[in-house]
């Protein structure tokens, strides 16, 4: 069980600076039940770990999905003609290709039988993130969350509600260009800001930042997936040590690019 | 000091297999010097860790650039008219510029100031890695490493005279499409494979998984940088508890997509 602290809040807690050469320890959350529609994800996280105030936890979207029945029933899919044919021509489940079309705003490649698109909520990838492999049956799919963001921040509340103040961060399993291999990025946050910024800091030779901005979310759901694996038993897991600055404002819109400033849309 | 086992090869390690749900920890490496031309990295680490037999070495690029002498004097560098021509446009320094460009194999995107270039390694990113701030001198310059696996091997292997076998990624970090803020990548990489693959394996619903291959290397290299930060101070981080496999053919090469397979060339 957790330790509660008695006083939650800025005074009570000793935030250390980022990159303060502080150990970062990320421990997975084990013996997670298969998640059901309406299940209590902070309840259920909150009993398998030993939470404390400041830290981050990092959850799989799909259990998020799984809490919020975003699964769809793929019978009760009408693909249209687009979905058809394209299925059709690649030899893919028409009904699920309506699926990745509806959870889409945007196709952003459809070359031969990959189809990458922009959800939603803004985010490239492929198939708008619907799942047919964890979604406890063949004929059903699961999709993000409608809101990862609201998602996150009310599980931090819960989380408030049993006493730690942690951050959460929602994450599911990205490809990105050029390079082979997907990693885990996120894609609901609360509680931290998603980006820290260099912008006007000066390193000990006077120069500005090369970099400018990390996207420390994303750094997050990276760690986490090094203990979470794969493999859909560990779900979830707490990032310890880490530094940050509580801010309910949070939200992923800030790593979102504008089109105005992508080179690659 | 590091606690030096006497024998020293798979038997005598207890690797665990990957999302076993094991904590992972990741150390700063702190009080390093100002790393100059010549300078022995691993001796450098070593001496200011306590690296025991399967840790993982995250080493920020810009020593192991500082170790190799790949600083480059601007003054000793001669624009050619097209990068004159372009650095007058936007404001940039033509010699900068030129070494940029002769650090590409090909420039991937050219819009107003921003240089997206392919690097003679096959990494894509802003200005061939390129970087300034960390140089030492407004008009010096450091280039990535000629070879990062190389170099890799070579800290690997000095690593091992010294009694630890270890794993080691050499990082820089890279923006990305779509996302705002950048993230630690790697792109050079000893003893462990950079990607990890699920192809073939079912979930519990006899599904294979949407996941193909994760990019462990990029997951550590995130990792590494929540402790590391970007401010120069602490460029290197020990990952303690990760589990891989030695395998001494690994290389970044696996991770570069071959164009016929990359849909944002």
């Amino acid at each position: 069980m957790a330790s509660v602290s008695n006083s939650i809040g800025p005074s009570a807690r000793r935030w250390r600076r980022y990159g303060s050469g502080v150990p970062v320890t990320i421990l997975p959350v084990e013996g997670l039940p298969e998640v059901q529609p309406g299940d209590d994800l902070a309840h259920l996280i909150h009993h398998r770990s030993d939470l404390g105030d400041g830290d981050v936890v990092v959850i799989t979207s799909k259990i998020v999905s799984k809490a919020e029945g975003c699964a769809i029933e793929l019978s009760e899919v009408e693909p249209s003609s687009f979905a058809e044919r394209w299925a059709l021509q690649w030899e893919k489940d028409p009904r699920l290709v309506e699926v990745v079309l509806r959870e889409s705003a945007r196709i952003v490649r459809q070359v031969g039988p990959v189809l990458i698109t922009e959800t939603k909520h803004g985010f490239v990838c492929a198939n708008s993130g619907v799942d047919q492999s964890s979604s406890g049956g063949h004929d059903r799919v699961l999709v993000l969350p409608a809101d990862p963001d609201a998602s996150a921040r009310k599980v931090r509340r819960r989380f408030a509600e049993l006493g730690v103040d942690v951050a959460v961060i929602i994450t599911d399993t990205f490809g990105r260009p050029w390079r082979e291999g997907q990693t885990d990025v996120a894609i609901g946050i609360a509680g931290l800001q998603p980006l820290h910024s260099y912008i006007g800091q000066t390193d000990p030779h006077g120069h500005e930042f090369r970099v400018q901005e990390m996207c420390v979310a994303d750094e997050l759901a990276a760690a986490g997936e090094l203990v979470k694996g794969n493999t859909s038993r560990v779900p979830a897991a707490v990032v310890r040590g880490y530094d940050w600055i509580p801010d309910d404002n949070a939200s992923m819109a800030a790593v979102i690019r504008d089109s105005s400033r992508d080179l690659f849309r």
